[in-house]
């Protein structure tokens, strides 16, 4: 295992230990279920507290599970890092029930900026929301 | 009171009476401050439970009362609409005790598509993030 | 050959003819390689003159590719669009010399919004911009 | 003056002298006319050859006056700064023969991270985009 690879391995230890006890994760019912390096998966399910002023779901809730996918993707390469920017699209909405599944890969991890793109589908695979976010490394190297 | 003045008066009405039941306001304790035709303003304050991993506020707490002012901004004139897309830049962190106020102004609101401005700000008037959303009216004229 | 097949052949021939005497496609010698249903592939040729105050490629350039890109693809469908928003990442910088490579791949096309994807990367693949855009269809069906 | 103001007024020397030969500005005919702290204003007039496949804009040309102004803007303060995100909402049609003017005002500058809003507006004061953009500064203090 090079330096690198070893650094990488810690940092998703860490991360996976911090996730057990996270208080957002618990409050919005989020739960982490696949972390590896460049790569998260989230998943949540729409509850009908989750429905907006038309009794359909906010918004919100599924930019939060693409924040959540996106937050652990960009730490589980080799740069801890905050989000600066995240653009999303949404494409149809979730229904009450639905089981939210929010992926994130990593497509540029430098020492100044990171690209993650994610997307959003439901248990059925049927495509909710795609986003990209930008993430800005927490200690210079 | 021209027809144009009296359709949105009543938009907003019933977006007000809408707004006393709404289950995602409740679930996330959002208050509705303000709306008027063009600009609406949302409150929330930052808890416990909304931490990360990392003991920072959650962004997607930040991008869902930005969310909820574009949700209410963007149904307060003519065109009852749905969010399309929204572009966040996170600006400063929120911390445990803040009071969010999330702010919306229609910038053009047309019958095909429409675009609003958010400022997420503290108690303080701290810069906590700005946001841009793309809105879509759901009733064609 | 359905309706809808036959629509969007028409559509993609009316665009392949008015490629040929497209001003701004002449005067940023942008050249369209490929167009199909959903789909769009535009070469630009990096030049001295797309240099800026820094000597690097202008990002302009990099978006002027991706728009044109864009543009074809979400009208290579059912509904003439026209580009309403888009969001760019600017990954790699582009050489003098370089021949970039703008693809567009439509994720929605509907009858309110469509959602299109486009990269940017150099003739050796590289990686150069990513970007995202809403569509708005012109004649409403 | 502090250090501060000098390192400030240093750089917007630098790149007032550098645009005066700037190979893309000179392609794209775009002035800069004002150039002062977190500010600038560039102007680009609509030409015939800006033209697209359906005799409108082409919406790169208005991506690219954009851009100038975001170039020079958070190149204007204390961190020399690349831009490594751009997101665009375009407004109004810009005609050839208009004068478009692109501004630029910077929200924030950090060490890590930057924050710029533009503007494109016509020589009527006429609404074409806003866009908002992020920079990253190049060299680290």
């Amino acid at each position: 295992m090079s330096d690198r690879e070893k650094k990488i391995s810690d940092n998703i230890a860490t991360l996976k230990a911090k996730s057990k006890n996270e208080p957002v994760a618990s409050f919005l019912k989020m739960d982490l279920l696949e972390l590896a390096p460049g790569y998260s998966r989230v998943a949540m399910r729409v509850l009908p507290e989750h429905q907006n002023f038309n009794g359909l779901t906010f918004g919100g809730m599924v930019m939060a599970v693409a924040d959540q996918a996106f937050a652990y993707g960009c730490n589980s390469l080799m740069f801890p890092s905050y989000a600066s920017q995240i653009n999303i699209h949404f494409i149809a909405a979730a229904e009450v029930g639905d089981e939210l599944i929010a992926e994130c890969r990593v497509v540029k991890s430098g020492r100044r900026v990171g690209l993650s793109e994610m997307t959003v589908t439901n248990q059925d695979g049927k495509l909710i929301a795609k986003a990209t976010g930008t993430s800005i490394p927490v200690d210079k190297p």
